[in-house]
């Protein structure tokens, strides 16, 4: 077939849905997915990678590249700035290459309305109830009860945007519903803003067409 | 998982390209999926089934559905009305059936601005080339060559418009093309507009998370 173009991919859902399980399964299945490293203008932490972990920027050239329409999205969290950068990501998708993107809904949002949008694919992954939520929660032991009522909070604001996906998967089977987001990837890459060499291809059918008609 | 509702699947593509040909392998693939009948005002010719090949309706029936809006879609060829019931293809889709349109692009133009427009998926079928188009249509060898001119010529008319379809694909071998019309189907069932069973399914995590924070 013709070359094609890559897709943007949003994977969204509250924390402890499966989700970045999910995104490492997908990884997994497809090497050639590339993974949007967000900037941020807050200090690396220990044993950070810059341009792996987090691309470590000063305020100013953040402000700068938002103004310049370089952010896909952007937000301020607790006195810092978090962003997709849009470079790599245009050059990923050109080459054929899907980006995948670990962004809360207000992210999805603007990545969903920005230049790039004919290329979006937007997946939320659903708790299959708030107990078994509540449960992957707690399981990872370390935090007290306060911290994990707040997280359900922030997870319940989370689920409550769930509507504004092209896909919805509810994750009570994990095998299942890997299986369906693969799926989802295999069709939406056949889409016709992915497929830009059909141009092409149907301007040799046109030029053999008018050949016969001669 | 919750119950789906059925999506509106238009196949077309040029005669020759191997559309009716898919369109029998998707209903071996699903026995469940659901033709749509078209209505007529053209006499049946002997053989014909009303309500299997046609439905046979006077003039003045059709239209009134077409004043009513019960027409998907409708067009007007050599002195007779051909057209698109609803009122079928909404019950099958509400009992979460799928239901597969073979119209040409004005038909699948006309369903795609309907009032069922969120739940279409418009698939076109391209030939890999003039040359193998030209073929299939003569090896029918039924028909003289001014006949054939004119088909070839429909055919690029229908070609022309291959860029209004959700998916296009080139079907250099069938048992690819069909694999991949097959994951798409799939994947498309899952989109938010065919789960409305999602809504009620968020109204009870609600429920339960309004019931944990008491």
């Amino acid at each position: 077939m013709t070359h094609r173009r890559g897709l943007l991919i949003i994977l969204s859902s509250p924390s402890g849905a499966g989700k970045s399980t999910l995104a490492h399964m997908l990884m997994d299945w497809d090497p050639t997915l590339a993974f949007s490293v967000s900037a941020t203008t807050r200090a690396p932490r220990p044993g950070e990678v810059d341009g792996k972990d987090y691309r470590f920027v000063s305020e100013a050239a953040f402000k700068q590249m938002v103004a310049d329409g370089e952010m896909l999205e952007h937000a301020h969290v607790f006195g810092h700035f978090y962003g997709s950068p849009m470079g790599p990501v245009k050059a990923a998708i050109e080459a054929g290459r899907d980006v995948l993107f670990d962004v809360d809904w207000q992210g999805a949002q603007q990545i969903g309305r920005s230049a790039l949008q004919d290329h979006v694919l937007s997946v939320f992954v659903l708790p299959p109830s708030i107990a078994e939520l509540r449960r992957r929660l707690e399981s990872r032991g370390q935090d007290a009860p306060e911290v994990i009522q707040k997280r359900m909070q922030r997870s319940w604001d989370e689920i409550s945007h769930w509507d504004g996906y092209d896909y919805v998967l509810v994750n009570d089977d994990l095998e299942l519903t890997f299986e369906r987001l693969r799926t989802i990837v295999a069709a939406e890459r056949l889409r016709l803003p992915q497929q830009p060499g059909l141009v092409d291809f149907v301007r040799r059918l046109q030029a053999e067409f008018a050949k016969e008609e001669q």
